[in-house]
């Protein structure tokens, strides 16, 4: 089954201890429809200005993500974000945020995108999430992304997607900030309470936790040694859950904690190489190996005490 | 099997938010004994000053917890600790450390002690600890605690000690120091060229990692909303691996994952209350239902992709 991505597409300048990239093809969209792509048809929503290099719309065609709701402004410039990863990698300072056309984007999904299945609402303003979810006709299961800022200046429209969609996905200090509180579990209640079927709470190094009204599971991380850019490694994580959940057509406990590994191992790949060009190439042998490597480090026999 | 415990006995002062106490029972052997002998017989090499009280004495032996080996110093003044936690329950500070005794602690073991097959290095000074592997009898398996303070200003004897040992617990935070760097990853590998068979990472809410030449498992952290006291929890653990261990009498990989997963298992139990309380009056089938919530949580059916 197909999904829709609506979220940004942008051009990412990142400097971490690895090395530098400038201009590369990011954005929350393009990291969710590169993982999801593994594993079912993807059209992405968003918008680029007319300085969007060729390249990388050549790319996205070339990995099969469907870009006829994938709007180009003229004479309008991309979303351009700058970042900078310091020694400890998880840690990283913003150097500029360009808006562009971004500032003024208005989702418009195209009718056939409209009645697509799986729906990502990847990392924008909650008042265009709204405006996106009234044009989908009755999707079988949303998945919602957001951020700190959102909590801030957006809380209202925030906790009215939240009550329309099925999955939230949130990094722990992003869920705690929502929930006012510094206990995860009790953030993830809060979720819960909102409606949502189920919390997803990542972690980065630490992994991820999902929760539901019928129970918790966990996930590790994989430890790599060489992180290289961490960017756009929560999109993939989502992009490969869902790809995966979407290929299933099925949303019981098992697919989603299977969908939640095969996210984690999609993830692992993206912060080995600077922006998409490690998921770009990904081959379905080495995801394959990697997933064996993430249910390898969860598995123990029964404890009979 | 037989457990040997090498580590502090004392008396905790502790505020947190949800109460306080004033000299309770605590230190690293206190804790891991009283977690051990969930499955194993264990004996405490330790000192106390004579202020210690005969309650804390009952409570230890009623437990079942082995003290020939714990000196009482004649006019002496039990090591206490005090400690402050924050909102933030991961977050902590130390208000006072009295030595007392612990000053000049010369751990004896006991002719029948040296020869026990399981020994745990309790956090002490890792001169003293490598005084106790000379009075050990060729032990089965050795696991071994510290901290940073030995890393910082004791740093040649705990390598020494390292390279005597089969298992190292270390947190996260205490690993990168030792192996200067931010990579857990990179840290753990570090660890392991010291020979030891398997390093085990503890990062609290975060649950574990256990690193071994063969490979990675990782245990999640039971999410709990009723954090009363985090003290010992990183002892508690120990003792609940180990007793496992020493229970089974294997090391195998299998027996060291499922040891992880009791550790984790008690060390829940061990926050829920202030000091001991929760674990010494612990009953099996609580802990065996803590313990399906940790294996449910792990729990993902093969993924085929």
């Amino acid at each position: 089954m197909s999904i829709l991505m609506v979220g940004s597409v942008a051009l990412d300048s990142v400097r971490t201890p690895r090395g530098s990239v400038e201009d590369a093809l990011g954005g929350s969209a393009t990291h969710g429809a590169l993982a999801a792509r593994q594993f079912a048809p993807v059209e992405i929503v968003g918008v680029v200005g007319e300085d969007f290099p060729r390249r990388h719309i050549n790319l996205l065609k070339r990995c099969g993500v469907g870009l006829t709701g994938l709007e180009v402004v003229k004479g309008g410039k991309t979303f351009r974000w700058g970042g900078r990863y310091f020694d400890d990698i998880n840690q990283r300072e913003t150097l500029f945020t360009d808006l562009g056309v971004f500032e003024n984007f208005r989702p418009k999904i195209p009718a056939e995108a409209a009645a697509l299945p799986y729906v990502f609402l990847a990392n924008i303003d909650p008042e265009l999430q709204l405006q996106v979810l009234k044009q989908c006709r009755r999707p079988k299961l949303v998945l919602l992304d957001t951020m700190n800022l959102w909590i801030d200046i957006r809380r209202e429209a925030l906790e009215e997607v939240l009550r329309r969609v099925d999955l939230i996905l949130m990094n722990n200090e992003e869920a705690c900030q929502f929930a006012r509180t510094t206990s995860v579990e009790r953030a993830a209640q809060t979720l819960l309470e909102y409606g949502v079927r189920r919390a997803i709470i990542k972690k980065g190094e630490h992994g991820c936790l999902m929760f539901s009204r019928q129970g918790f599971f966990a996930a590790p991380a994989l430890p790599l040694a060489d992180v290289v850019d961490p960017t756009g490694a929560g999109d993939t994580f989502a992009g490969g859950f869902l790809g995966y959940v979407a290929k299933k057509n099925s949303l019981t406990d098992d697919v989603m904690r299977q969908a939640v590994v095969v996210g984690t191992a999609m993830a692992s790949f993206c912060v080995q190489g600077f922006g998409v060009e490690r998921v770009a190439s990904l081959k379905r042998e080495d995801l394959r190996e990697r997933v064996k490597q993430v249910a390898a480090a969860m598995a123990c026999p029964p404890v009979r005490i």
